[in-house]
């Protein structure tokens, strides 16, 4: 938690209380702040900055002189359409693409996605992971996430319409490298839209309709990564 | 796991043998492999290839036709100085690095390891996970690993040594970007040598340090990632 996030109802004036458990946890037991100290905080949706610790009690901390000046960084301008992975590492895929910055992500269905994934309880708390997620990275604004259960009418009806330049698909089949591909492409932009299978990669049927709907298959060189590090890998690109 | 590494001893002539537990299980359960089926395999220090599933048994399984042919890709010019992090996070790390392909990696002390840490019992674990990474990335080299439990005999003692060309420090609050720093090198080199903090990063006197003997502090925007997100975007640099 590099910074603390409170909602708009937690700030009046220049003042703002943490009355999240995990937080007040946070600023207890691992920041070990004191009354009088200062702590990095942001408005959800608002802007980032300071605020000075009045009082702490047992489920809750008061916060006075609250400074919001810094707008949050820039979000990427990049969605990325991730094929549900497992509940496990769920998690951890939804706070790193939120600490990366992402501006959409789309949780779609593939082969390789378990039935069983879409019954996950942690599909209800995607909010919590987002929040992790900008904790993090130090940002306020929530990355959008839509889930398309069916692949193929979202691929047919609706992934065109979210492509504003270029799309990729990360294969590790693919003929073309991500670089080659980078290097054709005269505009030097990076893609707008990149599609990341599950453990297991896409199926051909997959690479195929995502193909013909203007995502060029990429990989990334003869290592395969596990979803998490690819996503990372890719996604660095953007930062980098 | 993408391919099935053994060492030496289970070949003999063009068969070999599975007779680890968790592969053995990975094939039964996980790809469902029948006897006449070809699984990817390897040497552990050796080659890449294939062989055909002879016969299965309750705990091992053996293989015929044993082709090893392809020689396993190139590793990263690189080592990776990396602040022992947490335990929980130190199999996904040591497998990450390890299909990503870094050649050396050493585990050193920050003031931000806390002594429990080179207590546990997963750093008396370190091949397994290596394993799983070589499995993972499709290679058979393993890393060399290091533990150094002193930081400042290291980084005076030994870290000029191990720079072949450049070497950076990651630090969230440098003046310079990695990006910036590598516009700056024409010889359009990556850096051999990458030193990453554990959660939390260096503290001053350590980036200080670092710096005075040839590491460049760089770093890779306003987003702060967690370690395994920040180790995979920095090297993704050398697979891109």
């Amino acid at each position: 938690m590099n910074c603390i996030l409170l909602p708009v109802e937690n700030f009046s004036a220049n003042t703002a209380k943490i009355n999240d458990v995990v937080q007040v946890d946070h600023v207890n037991n691992i920041l070990g702040a004191k009354v009088g100290d200062t702590l990095k905080i942001g408005q959800l949706g608002g802007n980032l900055g300071t605020a000075v610790i009045e009082d702490i009690a047992a489920d809750s901390i008061q916060l006075y002189d609250v400074q919001l000046a810094i707008t949050p960084p820039a979000k990427l301008d990049l969605t990325v359409v991730l094929a549900l992975p497992r509940p496990k590492v769920l998690r951890r895929l939804i706070m790193d693409m939120t600490a990366l910055g992402v501006r959409d992500i789309v949780l779609v269905n593939s082969y390789r996605t378990q039935k069983s994934y879409w019954q996950s309880p942690l599909l209800e708390r995607l909010d919590e992971f987002v929040l992790e997620g900008l904790q993090q990275g130090v940002d306020t604004i929530a990355p959008r996430i839509t889930l398309q259960k069916r692949f193929k009418p979202f691929v047919e009806d609706t992934l065109t319409s979210l492509v504003s330049n270029q799309a990729i698909v990360a294969h590790p089949y693919a003929e073309q490298s991500f670089s080659e591909f980078r290097q054709l492409d005269t505009t030097l932009e990076l893609p707008s839209l990149v599609c990341i299978g599950a453990e297991g990669g896409w199926i051909d049927y997959e690479i195929a309709l995502l193909a013909a709907h203007g995502c060029t298959p990429v990989h990334i060189g003869p290592r395969i990564l596990r979803t998490e590090a690819a996503v990372n890998v890719m996604l660095g690109q953007w930062l980098l």
